[in-house]
């Protein structure tokens, strides 16, 4: 370290700091922060944890990158609404000129350690991260090396930090239930998404302020969480609808839960909408295709995806964003599966 | 050009050759060559036809290239199966160490050259071509920077030169009639794709064969083309079903176009599978969750796109092909929309 370095920035520590800290080399410490992998472990992990404890940012301005490329980066690809997804990146990107990387971390929500340097190795502009994120020192990392990265989430949990696009899962779950209460329903099951999921919670939510409005009250027996998949809409809708005093409708947690629900209305010789009404969650194609085809809340995937992509591209290209949280409206599609109660039910 | 160049490889053209006959200089050759977009289109035009008409190649060995990126091309995203493939190339691309990049031509089947100079320019380690492909120009340019390309195509029509991997849709049309026979059905209708792809004749041959082997010969009115979305299989549906001597079996071109054939059953007031029995193909996840969960023939889509890819790292990697072609089978897979014609029917 010099003087002359410590006068200039006095607060803030410089690569020479760093590596006499450490006990390395002033080049070690370069390569750490180029995300080059040709450092040991351990002595990455030892230089990565000073560079947090002394706050360092890098001071020269960003070197353009010799790549163009977006990664998109999935939780895992088996969402029925992962298409959707890459169809909104993929109109941004390729408008912008870049090239979209798809990569998927096999049902994991935070990437290994490792699997970020393969990621940082590979140079991207930037890197949007769906239904899953890094943790802390992780995203330092990616701050240090000036990579962007943006989150599209339909859960509503991220930290502020990390610029995210998501939708208003509180109105989807008030739009879906007025809907119903105003057909005449009054006793409505809910079968949301897993509890420990903000996004759940916020739909429950929504779904009782309609309830308050209508001046009736939630029956707790009828609220229910499972996953966003058909096995959980198959065996809550078996349940549900075997009760001696069954809900005369369901709002479902996704399409693909409720195309559950229909399978056990049919099992149980319930004809849609007579016997039941059903609403579902996302609109993916498949809800207009079903028989009957479903009434359900539109969460705007690929307008969610392309908003997220061009966020990325404005803070690749150093635009600030005017926000750093978006979420986008959700609406309620009416078709055929909902419709008023059946006398004497 | 010089008489050592001509001595040592007398019937191949140098770079200086080109050049001279084009009235360009050695230096422009080498652009077009290495896939440079800082040639005029006319000169790399002239500079083109004259490397095709001497069968110019390479005789450098394949200098190591840079990157380590598979670009996955299709002709559309919309198709329901898209999903599939993508599981499928990814799956084999992040084993090999490489990077995935996705791109889709906007519903074109081959690529404008715009479009692949900016494909060479992006310097990809090989192509796979999904239901599009490239004109025999636009081929040569592909083995003349040494990037190898594949297709996967259920059309059984690409060249013998392309590497292509399919499935056996004669076989696919076999096993479902098959199955439809067997459970008694005599009047049997197929929806198959559009009749200009050799895939849609193919599906349509086994289907006869199948009858042929039952001794029973095949109403032409019962034969219908038509795309491989739902409105097909509804407007169709519709037609056949509403016929005096209507057929009680439907074998459609797709699991979505049989989606609807069921919506035209359920218009009709005919309930699966007691008054009719519907088969699908392709055998995508929403299959198996439609209600009656839907009889269909699998067509192996992820086991393609994986052996598609690995055909291509192979290329790539200098290795030569045992097969340029290769079929995967096709499968029966029953489930609940097809049985027995009801008595009277």
């Amino acid at each position: 370290m010099t003087s002359f370095d410590s006068a200039v920035e006095p607060r803030s520590a410089t690569i020479a700091t760093i590596a006499q800290e450490v006990g390395v080399s002033v080049a070690t410490v370069s390569k750490v922060l180029n995300g080059r992998t040709d450092v040991a472990p351990d002595t990455r992990a030892r230089v990565e944890a000073s560079l947090d404890r002394h706050h360092y940012r890098r001071r020269t301005r960003r070197q353009p990158v010799a790549t163009n490329k977006i990664h998109l980066v999935f939780h895992e690809f088996d969402y029925a609404w992962a298409m959707e997804i890459i169809q909104g990146v993929e109109s941004a990107v390729s408008a912008y000129g870049a090239e979209l990387v798809l990569a998927q971390l096999g049902g994991r929500h935070r990437p290994s350690d490792s699997w970020l340097d393969t990621l940082l190795g590979r140079q991207p502009m930037g890197v949007l991260f769906v239904a899953c994120g890094l943790t802390p020192p992780q995203q330092a990392r990616l701050r240090r090396q000036r990579v962007p990265f943006v989150a599209v989430d339909t859960d509503s949990a991220p930290p502020e930090s990390v610029p995210t696009v998501g939708s208003n899962n509180w109105n989807g779950g008030l739009i879906a239930a007025r809907h119903l209460l105003e057909l005449g329903h009054t006793r409505i099951a809910v079968i949301s998404g897993p509890e420990e999921l903000l996004c759940s919670r916020a739909r429950v939510a929504g779904f009782r302020s309609a309830h308050d409005e209508a001046g009736l009250t939630v029956d707790p027996d009828l609220v229910r969480y499972g996953t966003f998949y058909l096995d959980a809409g198959y065996e809550h809708g078996m349940d549900l609808l075997r009760r001696p005093n069954r809900p005369t409708a369901i709002f479902a947690g996704s399409d693909t839960q409720a195309m559950g629900v229909l399978r056990a209305a049919r099992r149980l010789g319930l004809h849609l909408p007579g016997d039941l009404s059903v609403v579902g969650y996302d609109n993916l194609p498949v809800a207009a295709w079903m028989e009957p085809a479903l009434t359900t809340v539109n969460q705007p995937l690929q307008d969610m995806a392309s908003t997220a992509a061009r966020m990325l591209l404005d803070l690749a290209s150093g635009i600030d964003l005017t926000s750093n949280r978006i979420d986008l409206g959700t609406e309620l599609v009416v078709r055929e599966s909902t419709a008023p109660p059946a006398p004497g039910l």
